[in-house]
């Protein structure tokens, strides 16, 4: 059985993306939950199914009983941080298709700059010694702590291997807040910058600079999946859930897959995995995809995803940016909404809700045509992907 | 589309079951897989997916590592601890069933009585205050910190409503006792209890004695699904899913549901939602039912599952249990294998091997004719149950 077209979303909602939301995650959670069931135009009562990252901290059964659902009859998890952005809708999916629920949210609420920040490991580390902090163990004394010192060995790699530089990776930030500049929703509207800005912002990690790293932010997204049939009958036209995967290749580790033989180590085979999956379900090829919301937590993974994804041959991607292609006006614009550079760091759900509004045609920076939009979740991590279509 | 018969178990897996493992968890869990690849005739290399309990340490690319693993196209988590034990196979089902991956492990590894004990909540109240551990924080101080005491409440209540009192709840433990005496693979193997010892086994948490608290256990268990097709050509005969699911009820709390109406608060109602899902799905009754594996960590929450799965009437489950129904030769054989109570606290997995081995007729106390195999998880919490048939 294929999962293509078999389960559409419904509503979309979102609390604001700040720096302090003065508020807990839980209540985030419920208010973007809630602002996605009116988007749909339906009741709590009617949601029985819930499907989140492990990351979250957000029990299913305390978002029920705040928000007055009644019998849950699905409730998974989706671990590796953002790689589980696109899995969720994945999970959903899957349940609407088999009868397991009618009605599900995927949810993720973070306080990532005010609460536990990525950067400071230390709650995960006292709580669970296991195997992938051992290895990270092999990594810790050199200094490779946090996601941005991970990034940035492979980042050299990728840029070693394929003559990309540091302006590469900036003009993927400058379009990404090109975008954001008109956003409303964004933490940056209305604060484009220019690639010399870029060029000059100090390093975090050589040779990430700090405009290369997405923001760290406050909020939480919320998606509402039902079947396409029921979503019809509801307030918004059904953005149909076209496909979606996950992935993981050989020598997969979170953040630091640095065994890998050369060149591959400089690739993303993970997000090449979930590329072939998404392709062959859904019947569609790279110059089907109007847009791509791309994983951006650090602009250099954009590179290598436009390559996993076809829309350019492995180290062409630079090439591809330099173009003007990912532009508004390009061949596949990207991240239309600022993306985690530009937009807020939701650990990749937004990506999903951007998606959902350019195929229904209510984004702020709508584009003429989006039928089919790609969207990513984590780089560098066993990850996801779905593609987001309007109704056929 | 209904999952009914759509996945198979292909082969189980185990290591000993001890108090003691003195190895980790991560090599627990690869013994286990080994052993129910062994049992399939698969090799490593074939296995895209993998699913377990978020309270599981391993990662599931730490796994695909250690074993040879190559693309995993499918990894998810379940929570809510024990409840979790069938949503695995749910998971793995709907995997197959939708094309997610084609061939998957459902695993648990725990070091539950050497390592982190369930009593000692340290690790994950320092890894995550969330809601349902503010929830408990109405509790704490009077002492309800640990398993027990949440379940004590659940028993003295359910003994007020009902009229059952300390020997209704010893004669599950005698019974699972007295199966895990002549199963070679429990920890109690060749040690049977009378009702006598239990009655004068010390208290733990009134009404709740020694002799009424599962195990706490060192090891792993693994098992293989893929779809009937496939698991028809492999080494042991396939082992049917025939229905799986999760559920949640009102006002569900985790272990400490406390603000349900009474008499419902001395019902399992999430069980009730597992119970109407399996039997609609498989298009079975109770009275179809050969035997079942109940989640016993503690012995009085056998009773009301066997309500709640319509084995008798609310409230009547001691008489059921004093006529002998639960015995090897009763109408209802409980917990084949020994249970929690007397083979080993695997967090409910060991239920399904149970049933796979009943299924299959190799089972160390045979049944005569076990054609559907009822298995529930975690008992109190959130929690999922399975039905597992022969091929027809």
């Amino acid at each position: 059985m294929n999962l293509t077209d078999r389960a559409a979303i419904a509503g979309i909602g979102q609390t604001e993306f700040s720096k302090a939301s003065g508020r807990t995650e839980l209540r985030l959670a419920v208010e973007a939950i809630t602002s996605a069931l009116d988007d749909a135009g339906l009741p709590a009562a009617e949601v029985d199914g819930l499907t989140t990252f492990t990351y979250d901290t957000n029990p299913e059964i305390a978002l029920a009983r705040a928000l007055g659902m009644k019998e849950l009859t699905f409730f998974s998890r989706v671990p590796y941080g953002g790689g589980a952005a696109c899995a969720v809708l994945h999970q959903a999916a899957m349940a609407v298709a088999t009868g397991a629920a009618r009605t599900l949210v995927a949810y993720r609420a973070l306080n990532m700059r005010s609460g536990a920040r990525a950067g400071s490991r230390a709650g995960a580390v006292i709580a669970q010694v296991n195997a992938e902090e051992v290895a990270r163990s092999w990594y810790a004394p050199f200094g490779i702590r946090t996601p941005a010192a991970m990034a940035a060995l492979f980042a050299t790699r990728y840029a070693h291997e394929f003559g990309a530089d540091s302006t590469d990776f900036g003009r993927v930030s400058v379009t990404s807040r090109a975008h954001a500049a008109t956003n409303p929703d964004a933490w940056f509207h209305g604060k484009p910058i220019t690639l010399e800005e870029h060029q000059s912002s100090r390093w975090i990690v050589e040779p990430l600079r700090l405009l290369d790293c997405c923001q760290e932010s406050d909020g939480a997204v919320a998606v509402v999946v039902t079947s396409p049939e029921r979503a019809r009958d509801l307030r918004r036209p059904p953005a149909m859930i076209r496909a979606a995967a996950q992935g993981a290749a050989a020598d997969q580790h979170e953040m630091t897959s640095y065994y890998r033989p050369s060149p591959a180590d400089a690739q993303l085979p993970e997000m090449a995995v979930v590329a072939r999956q998404l392709y062959t379900a859904a019947g569609l090829e790279p110059a089907d995809i109007d847009a791509a919301m791309l994983y951006d937590h650090f602009s250099p993974y954009v590179l290598p995803q436009l390559e996993a994804f076809g829309f350019c041959k492995p180290g062409e991607a630079a090439a591809l940016v330099r173009s003007g292609a990912i532009g508004l006006e390009g061949a596949l614009p990207v991240n239309t909404h600022g993306g985690q550079l530009g937009e807020g760091y939701l650990h990749g759900m937004n990506g999903i809700t951007e998606a959902v509004r350019q195929v229904r045609g209510t984004a702020a920076n709508q584009l003429a045509s989006a039928h089919n939009v790609l969207v990513t979740a984590g780089a560098g991590v066993p990850t996801s992907g779905t593609i987001i279509g309007s109704a056929r």
